[in-house]
């Protein structure tokens, strides 16, 4: 067994170890692939040393194959193939306890609060174990939870068929919220400022523009003045934020998926005027994450054109460095079935 | 006939005039009483005096009883007990052909973008009537119009039975908000920086705090930690926002009552951190006169409590002058059966 630990400042250390042997409720799992995510990548350049310290081991978007099966799992087999929901809510909080356990008010994320998936052998709670069938390929499977944030974002969003959907921002998560709006049944437009991200968008099929030289009446025109139904928020910076409500329809959703550290300015006048809505996500729910190995398993999502890059658990500090430039940079940890 | 006309700069004006006999599908109706609200203030105060220029009759929270009938009213009959749901909207935008028609691209509303109630006959189209019953007071139903906005915030925040609401500031539609969701089956607190108004939520059994002593914390412990699950802004300040936003629970609702000229700054990361939703909200649909005649009807809007001063429509300015004192002033316009 062979495990990475951020140590700090932009460096992990490969350190042997001994596999976790699985507790009553809990299953070992041998990893095979772990995605590189934009929270992997703040703990990488130092912006999450206080939460994660100088010795863990962080990684989340995983897949692998169960191992050993600790006491009283019937649900699960040695050898089948996985992935982890990395959330541990407490139970007993009052977001807990009106079934909005995935943002528990104690919730630990796995990968960050305790060990994550960057090792050979990971030990986690069955409950959070979800099957993605024999036949997925394990590489893939690696993207069930990144597809999982965006199925819960397009399920906050309340998209339906036939709605007129814009995604503002065109990274790895916007890509993913435009693929699985499109799925839903919505007509999906693609706002995006950098030329790569910007051609991906228009191989894939989606209408692109450029919000900076199109202007946001333009942009209401092409719903013929309506508005856009759903407005996906996933930028993160003021000019987004400001586009996203202006251009959202009468009773139209803004969804507000990027992660704002700081307030932003909100134009209040026009949530009155159009009785727009502004709905905040999080994570993801069991059913998302169902979803996403559907919207997988079935090809919706083009996983191969998603993973730009895999490499070694060796070469993790190469991994990290060079993440940014695709789409998705895949780790290989372990066998890989 | 006599109407007042608002001739600018803190003036009206009474004029006599000839009643505009209804046309095909309206209704000429003998107006009882006009209650004056905050968007009246606004244009006392001259800023709205682009839109309503300087020859206008305002006044929209109205009771009366239908006078005529123009060709084709079957739905209603001379003599009868009404009000005015004063929108006019086109029926061709994309707002109204997706059924939302009272926030229509090209909303007009009586009593600003063309006459209104401040005069002894008023003539409207007669889908705009709603009977409120011959057993009615019509001084009460003067409040229907300003209920129905309380009756739409409350649906638009999804109150439910048990649940717990903040609202934030107890001016005249506050408290109706307050009222209106505690016959929901909420559970009501609210915040008032007045000493005067918080005296009148406490006279109605609302437990109140100061804002400005009352941290948000103390707010939160008053719900175990929880939160409120709708929070209704109705101050319309910066820290009413914070506060709203602050205490909302995870997956709480703010409903944005207040209409703020100016962008705000709101937290994002707290719509992230707990899936907070904010809520615009504008005037009423039909179903919200509807519930706002049944509700003034079975006395859970306390009428005579909310209605400080009838003034004659001759003493309009006096009337004007004093508004901002008391709850709500109502002007008696004809004749009060
Ligand atoms: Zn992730
Ligand atoms: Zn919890
Ligand atoms: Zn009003
Ligand atoms: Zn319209």
């Amino acid at each position: 067994m062979r495990a990475a630990y951020y140590i700090g400042n932009k460096n992990f250390q490969i350190e042997p170890g001994n596999a976790v042997p699985p507790g009553a409720g809990e299953v070992r799992i041998d990893v095979a692939y772990c995605g590189i995510c934009g929270t992997d990548l703040h703990v990488y350049h130092g912006a999450m040393d206080r939460r994660v310290g100088d010795h863990r081991i962080i990684g989340h978007e995983m897949s692998g194959v169960v191992g050993a099966l600790g006491d009283g799992i019937t649900s699960l087999a040695v050898g089948e193939r996985v992935v982890v929901r990395p959330l541990g809510s407490c139970g007993e909080c009052p977001a807990c306890k009106a079934g909005h356990d995935h943002i528990c008010h104690k919730l630990k994320f796995l990968g960050l609060d305790s060990d994550g998936a960057m090792q050979t052998s990971w030990t986690v709670p069955a409950a959070l174990v979800h099957r993605v069938g024999p036949s997925m390929d394990l590489r893939h499977a690696a993207l069930v939870e990144p597809v999982a944030v965006a199925c819960h974002d397009v399920r906050r969003g309340r998209v339906s068929p036939g709605e007129d959907v814009l995604v503002v921002g065109f990274g790895p998560i916007g890509m993913l919220v435009a693929l699985v709006a499109r799925h839903t049944g919505a007509n999906v437009r693609v706002a995006e400022v950098n030329e790569d991200r910007s051609r991906i968008a228009a191989t894939l099929g989606f209408p692109v523009c450029n919000p900076q030289t199109t202007s946001s009446e333009a942009l209401l025109e092409t719903t013929g003045g309506k508005g856009f139904d759903v407005v996906f928020e996933v930028a993160g910076v003021q000019q987004a934020t400001d586009l996203a409500v202006a251009v959202a329809a009468a009773r139209g959703r803004v969804v507000m998926v990027a992660i704002h550290s700081k307030p932003a300015q909100i134009d209040l006048f026009r949530f009155f005027w159009r009785e727009v809505e502004l709905i905040g996500a999080r994570v993801y729910r069991p059913e998302d994450f169902d979803e996403a190995i559907h919207l997988l398993g079935d090809g919706t999502i083009p996983a191969n054109l998603i993973i730009t890059e895999t490499v070694d658990l060796d070469y993790i500090a190469d991994a990290f460095a060079g993440a940014h430039k695709g789409m998705k940079t895949i780790l290989a940890i372990g066998e890989q079935s």
